[in-house]
């Protein structure tokens, strides 16, 4: 009641401060001693010399997890746990208990969490296994499976800072993410949120707060973003399922650079209703390109059954934006026939890494050589990628105050993939005016987004394409803070089409030994040893809510491309 | 060749050549000599003295449909046509002859028409009978019918003025509508437009091009708009199915003016692309309002095959902002138990007429009776029309250069209902700022729109709700140039709810004696003798996307207050 005011803290003491909660949320038996945590990321936390944790089995190694708890966190898809469950043969706690202590672990050696709430999760866990115990049935759809959550998702108790120190000089947030109120009612077992890079506006997960999250596969190179914290946590499973969102590729990202699955779903099918964004007041403009979320995890099915039991849960009843059209079970004609598989030019503004198009033509060989009809799209700037992101790019900018004005509200430092600023998109003219007048701004955006629809829409009538398959980016993973512009995503965001990662081969620098440095601005370099042997991936695209048929197609694709995983 | 320009004509011999050539596609044979006319509507055109042409038959009148013209006009609903065409009990030719006949009719009585091709319809449908003939089948599901569209429809070859003088200075438009490419390939005949107001933005179908539309069922009163012809020209049953557009309730109204019924669709699903919206380059912003097209028929039978067929017909092939998503013909559950229907009350600033609220709680009893179940909806100002409609406005308006620029623009004078101007709505506070900062108007639109939005699903998933039931309109059609603002219509264009009007009743002198003069500006008054005899309609809501369900809902509806229809 004094009327002397206190000290405001600094961004350096807030930062501490949540850092040693976010320790103590850790149980002291999961935490690795620093003798473990150098044998098995190297004194450099891995970041230059670049361990690859899944080959050298670091969360076997880290002597936490059981047996069984290494068998459960590693054998089975989600679709397998729930079955199990279901049945009886394994019980929430179990199931929550395994996956909290693999997740402890990836923390400690990727820094992917934000907010670890385990205690709550087990809790939760137990009420699930006497419900299952008195009624003899799952409460839903989703029964004691853990889920982890992009630090977006507002889950009550917990904060939702998104990297901006300023959220930690605020109240804890109230009222839950439509979508955690539809997970927690289908059964899900809610136990962490997973890192996120400052602002959420660029693909290496690093900020002031939680520090840098590393891409299990190899330390040394990113992780992506900005559902980055998400792929390092399924991609070294400590999670079996995840939930990123995804603007400009922040799913699919982080899922060709970890190595995991990843589906950005037609907006609005999803609840996306109550996502802690910016704690700044700004215009959240109707630009045209809709952010949307969407599943991460170790399988097509998997991706699958999340969409089928959200869609199925009356996602309207959460979220007043849904659309509330159900999951249409109802199997794509293609699935009893070839399908006809467009396959667009390579960007002349954004060449591909040679791994990314190795992959790519091995996929193109390997799907023609199963009976599927390639159609090789013609070069058409109409349709282009390189303007695809020059819309995504003048749409993400409209309204927003800017990088200077940012870093003044901010009150700490940019990280430095931030630091770097935005493409300028000098080399091809710009899609809309550069105005002030924000009015002519949108009203060209408009006319440039149904443009570009009108010339996919074409494309896609005139050759009867069933999916477009491309690459997910121009590179792979690639170190720290050199990610380049996200065109191979962000286009389809553009166009609101369902897209789907799938993990598809290697880097390799004896296949690919050639290094390409980059020669402008913002573009990524090919080093080969710096990337060698981190994951590559395919995209399947499909046209605005065909969502079902993107999912089944990519199922076709997988068995084909990964047959030992089907 | 000359360097002399010649001089620009003036707006008055532009109108004067245009509905020349109006008059001139209307063969001989069909014209009612001024003798007919005056014994038909009297020597005011009917605009003061108030013919009710339904009664009166004038379509039988007029002695120029045969007898079995005035069968196939007025006996048979689209479904039922399109069945006697495909099995071959009716020709494509003697179809379109008899609308083509009673449509002349109707637009020599009500003004109702723009562009009239009829000749060409005549040859297509030679052309559909031939195709039946050769293949013995029909061509497509609307083989036959033919169809009739607002002017804002471009069709190849005719004009798409929108009763803007400044159309005709400009050559003819080039590119059909998406929905009217999709029409011509399911078999329909397209032979006319329909008339619209100035502007398209009041709801008296007047413009300095083609007039004054008058109401089929007294000429006194207003047809609505900014369908209104095709009101006037359904009503008339010059037309088996109009297709008519809404952002504010342009289908519905003309509807309940008209006596007809009409649907307005959730946006996107049926193609709305490649209108012809106004000759000036203007901003089109995407306010969080959007415009859709939809049916205008005689029952909701043929509603729902308009529905079905247009997108059964892979709509997303013609219009890129088409969703894509089928018609989902399963049965809604309610059609095996009790509806469950909302019924808001009614908004204490836009007040009822006495015969409106009549029909309106004559047919809650009825549905009562009948074993459905009524919820009144409590008071709730979050969710009340009249916020809806403040909302729709300052949605319109956002990026809107004004009236006055807008006239100068225009060259040609302002009809009564434009130059009346816009409700100032100052009874309540505005939903946004008033601000000429376009960012800050959308930004605070946007939250506004989700805010109704989310208050509206709360209120649905609360009581469980089926159906709303509410009015159309705070009156009924009134006489010209005093409809008042579109409250009830367009609260749900807000929302992007699908909405059907229903006609029921009529306004009685009688049973609603005591006149209610507006006590307002843009309130209408009641005068019992003015529309004395004019239809009432009720208007039945279901939440975005649950097209299927408002027409299923309304089926039933239907059946059970116009018992002699179903």
């Amino acid at each position: 009641m004094g009327s002397q005011s206190e000290a405001e803290p600094t961004w350096q003491e807030l930062v501490a401060n949540h850092q040693a909660l976010q320790r103590s949320n850790i149980p002291e038996g999961w935490i690795l001693n620093r003798e473990l945590l150098e044998k098995l990321i190297g004194g450099d936390d891995g970041k230059i010399s670049g361990i690859d944790l899944i080959t050298t089995r670091a969360a076997e190694q880290a002597q936490i997890l059981t047996a069984k708890e290494l068998e459960i966190t590693e054998l089975y898809s989600a679709v397998d746990l729930l079955s199990k469950m279901a049945t009886g043969q394994l019980s929430a706690l179990e199931v929550t208990t395994a996956f909290c202590k693999r997740a402890a672990i990836a923390q400690q050696l990727t820094s992917c969490l934000t907010e670890i709430f385990f205690k709550q999760a087990m809790q939760d866990a137990k009420l699930l296994d006497e419900h299952y115990k008195t009624h003899g049935k799952v409460k839903g759809p989703l029964h004691g499976l853990p889920i982890s959550l992009k630090d977006s998702f507002v889950v009550d108790g917990q904060y939702s800072t998104v990297g901006y120190v300023e959220f930690l000089r605020k109240p804890l947030p109230t009222g839950q993410s439509a979508l955690v109120n539809l997970l927690q009612d289908a059964g899900a077992v809610l136990y962490c949120k997973t890192n996120i890079p400052q602002t959420m506006m660029t693909a290496d997960s690093e900020n002031n707060i939680f520090g840098r999250t590393l891409n299990p596969h190899k330390t040394s190179v990113t992780a992506g973003g900005s559902s980055g914290g998400e792929g390092s946590l399924v991609g070294f499973r400590g999670s079996p399922l995840g939930v990123g969102t995804d603007i400009a590729g922040s799913i699919r990202i982080p899922s060709l650079c970890c190595g995991t699955y990843g589906f950005k779903p037609t907006a609005n099918r999803v609840p996306f209703a109550g996502q802690a964004l910016t704690p700044f007041p700004r215009l959240h403009l109707p630009s045209g390109v809709l952010p949307t979320a969407g599943p991460i995890g170790h399988s097509v099915d998997d991706l699958e059954a999340f969409m089928r039991i959200v869609l199925d849960s009356n996602p309207w009843n959460y979220d007043q934006s849904c659309f509330g059209v159900p999951w249409n079970t109802a199997d794509p004609a293609f699935t009893t026939r070839p399908l006809r598989i467009g396959v667009p030019p390579e960007d002349n503004e954004y060449t591909l890494h040679p791994p990314v198009r190795r992959a790519w033509e091995g996929a193109i060989a390997q799907l023609e050589k199963a009976g599927h009809t390639i159609i090789r799209l013609p070069e058409d700037e109409s349709r282009s990628i390189g303007l695809g992101a020059r819309i995504a790019f003048a749409s993400y900018g409209a309204g927003h105050p800017g990088p200077e004005k940012l870093q003044q509200m901010m009150k700490e430092p940019f990280v430095k993939s931030l630091a770097l600023g935005v493409h300028p998109f000098t080399k091809k003219p710009p899609p809309v005016p550069r105005s002030a007048d924000i009015g002519e701004v949108l009203s060209a955006l408009t006319t440039a987004v149904d443009a570009y629809a009108g010339s996919w829409r074409q494309a896609w009538v005139e050759h009867s394409l069933d999916i477009v398959l491309c690459p997910g980016a121009q590179s792979t993973a690639v170190p720290h803070d050199t990610f380049g512009v996200p065109a191979y995503t962000c286009a389809w965001n553009v166009l609101d089409y369902p897209a789907c990662i799938i993990p598809y081969g290697r880097a390799s620098a004896s296949l690919d030994p050639d290094s390409a440095p980059a020669t402008a601005a913002f573009d990524p370099s090919y080093d080969p040893e710096a990337v060698d042997g981190v994951p590559c991936a395919v995209q399947i695209i499909t046209p605005r809510f065909r969502d079902e048929q993107c999912l089944a197609a990519a199922k076709i694709v997988d068995s084909i491309l990964n047959p030992a995983r089907a």
